[in-house]
């Protein structure tokens, strides 16, 4: 087979032993311990095509890999696993003006696809941290959030059509570029998020949107949770919102102390981070203070000051404060976020009485993240705190995973946030597509 | 098995003979004319279970039926069929104020859906001129565009969360409010717009909006396509736009003729209605007239003004003075649509030297409408008229169906717009979920 896989892909494309980079081990989880038996490196759909034929006639189990900044596992060989990475595969092909839309190939670093549109004069709409190594196409796989889903949704959301190839080797092409396209099943919405599982995705058109006006961004102290959800009902209706993030009391103080910043120097209930596109902002602060919603704001002056407020939301230090720290990414139904907060707060903390909990989140668009650290490295506490969280999540209706994906690391929680009917559903689609099951297998449905 | 239906459903549940309505016969289509073998209307989600469990076990075929105002005969059946209707099942179960999320019954109807949404201060973004009679649950199966796309997308872009019955009677729900979710197959976009033929859709959960600041709407003459598309830069730069449709000369002065109007006297080259939320309409106009975008602009100053510029667009009078009007529903790359028109209305006029051919259609959404009449009722003269339009879409690269679906109208003509292999992915998705075949059999996909 890998004799074939070599004649197929050449000595560039079908690399073993020493040859395969270390990190083609892991993603950004650092989860992954193992190198896989090859890696390949197709430069050409028709070689991905060839390379999936061959995998496939063999029974060869196949992981595809992006730019392996994933946080889920998902693109973590075993040992007897193929990888696929899609890095020579790279590259805006064509922007269309007047439609507004970008077909490139799936090995684009998401950072240079920006620049390409910012060039044209468009924003790509999808952005997250890891834009300088994430790929678009592992970005449509794991259906990606970040930084701009309360303004432009999701990846799948500016997704207008994608090629992939199957668990056979055939082309599946559905590069559209209409926003109306009713001509049956949707396949776009199929492979994304679908975590390499159902087809390797090869290219995709990317729906544009026009440069924004400029940002203006507030910090926010709320006396009650209750108000944070006044001031988002009150930003939507007369903003346009790129940003709503919360911190609760535990999270703001925490890293507003590592960063050496004192923005409120008695950390409020709930902090917030109002970001808005073109005017408005300011207007409608006066009228949220004066109405009792809100009890304090800070306005940027300057992308300094912007960047203070973002430095405490983002907490990059926190890692090296805690360490052996655990982010949760959860969803739940907006209204019951400090509901579980506290229920979760209660639980973690009754069989861990000294951990480190503290929430903050995405509010806008229903998500929240849990940062835990346990004092001592309790064997299993890990597998401890997802289990208290998730069976809270269970009860409140939420998903266990908001935008970070199931992978191998919430694979065995996923009966946590899918019926059993629903799980049924995904595995005979998986069969129906992949029936001898290639395509990353262990990953996402759990056995 | 119709006495096991009767026992399931009780006698309002399942009606045969004279008892079945003529309504069932067809969707506003008019294409169908056969009545039912029986129409079964259950009033709950349990009652849809227990109905396709027996059709299932028995492989009788089954066509769900929402309120019948497609237009691709998706909802005919045939007379050994059994229509399942949801009218019985309709209702708002919920809404949540802060998430901003309707949770509905598929028998709702889209008007009345919308009522309660802005008696609680939203709006449901979903609207068609059908809205007075289509359901919630047809919406979605068929992926509706109508009004609003331009400005909150498709049907399926304001889904949340969907709950189906599959052909074999087990229930898939997955009703989440959230926007993010990422555990897994994404099974909403899966049922939205397969037509009945993957499941029956009997609840979801649809994201409502603000409701909208008022509209400014306006009517615009252009001298060429070119500045169509640049209008609708502009336009998308500068302002909240909720309308931008586009009228060909052609099209604009027969409508303008037949409701006795005269908003431009001599019928521009285009003429495009161009309709925003809140402020900048008319500057924007001064901006596009002084660049020498637009010749002439009317704005309205009531909504007398507004309807009359619609009147001339929805062109309701056409039927009447066209007796059997063709109205073809397509999708291209928006830079290519005035190319298609010029070699659509060639193609056409050359076999049909004498048809009235002219084009319209919701430009800023890719979508355009191609309106024909034949001189004489040839025999088999639709069948030419899609031929010849098809096979000019499938050439470049557009979709034969922008929003109406594929049902039997459009199903041999499918291939125009999907690949081969697109078309063996969806056959084996059907077998995966429906293996007998029992749900819209005959629709959607060609045999």
């Amino acid at each position: 087979m890998l004799a074939e896989l070599l004649a197929a892909l050449g000595p560039a494309g079908c690399l073993t032993g020493d040859r395969v980079a270390e990190a083609a081990r892991s993603d950004a989880s650092r989860s992954g311990q193992t190198l896989p038996l090859a890696l390949l490196r197709p430069s050409s759909v028709a070689e991905v095509s060839a390379a999936l034929e061959i995998c496939h006639r063999h029974g060869q189990p196949v992981v595809p890999q992006g730019g392996m900044t994933g946080l889920a596992g998902g693109a973590n060989p075993r040992s007897d696993d193929v990888a696929l990475s899609l890095a020579r595969f790279a590259g805006v092909e064509e922007i269309d003006p007047d439609a507004g839309t970008m077909l490139l190939r799936a090995g684009t670093v998401l950072e240079r696809a920006q620049e390409v549109a910012a060039e044209a004069g468009f924003l790509l709409p999808i952005d997250l941290g890891a834009r300088g190594s994430c790929q678009i196409g592992g970005n449509i796989a794991t259906n990606a959030g970040g930084l701009r889903v309360i303004r432009h949704g999701m990846t799948r959301d500016n997704l207008l059509g994608i090629e992939a190839v199957l668990a056979d080797g055939r082309v599946v092409s559905s590069l559209g570029r209409m926003v109306k396209n009713n001509t049956g099943y949707d396949l776009r919405h199929l492979f994304c998020g679908s975590e390499g599982s159902l087809g390797v995705i090869t290219r995709a058109v990317i729906r544009l949107r026009p440069l924004p006006e400029a940002r203006q961004t507030a910090l926010c102290a709320l006396s009650s949770y209750r108000a944070v959800l006044t001031l988002l009902d009150m930003a939507r209706k007369t903003l346009t919102v790129s940003a709503f993030e919360a911190m609760w009391q535990d999270y703001f103080a925490f890293n507003q102390q590592i960063a050496r910043l004192s923005l409120f120097a008695n950390p409020p209930p709930f902090a917030v981070i109002l970001e808005a596109e073109g005017a408005g902002l300011e207007p409608l602060l006066e009228q949220a203070f004066e109405a009792g919603v809100i009890d304090d704001a800070l306005v940027a002056q300057s992308q300094t000051d912007a960047r203070r407020f973002w430095e405490v939301r983002e907490g990059h230090a926190m890692e090296t404060a805690l360490p052996g720290l655990i982010n949760l990414d959860i969803s739940l139904p907006v209204a019951r976020l400090d509901d579980f907060a506290q229920a979760c707060r209660a639980g973690l903390r009754a069989r861990f009485p000294d951990a480190h909990v503290s929430f903050y989140g995405h509010v806008g668009d229903s998500n929240l993240h849990v940062a835990v650290a346990l004092a001592d490295n309790a064997e299993d506490g890990g597998h401890e705190v997802d289990r208290i969280a998730y069976d809270l999540v269970r009860g409140f209706g939420g998903s266990i995973s908001a935008e970070h994906g199931i992978g191998t690391l919430k694979r065995d929680w996923l009966g946590h946030s899918r019926s059993p009917v629903e799980l049924a559903v995904m595995r005979q689609i998986k069969a129906a597509l992949d029936p001898k099951g290639i395509l990353n297998p262990g990953k996402l449905l759990p056995a």
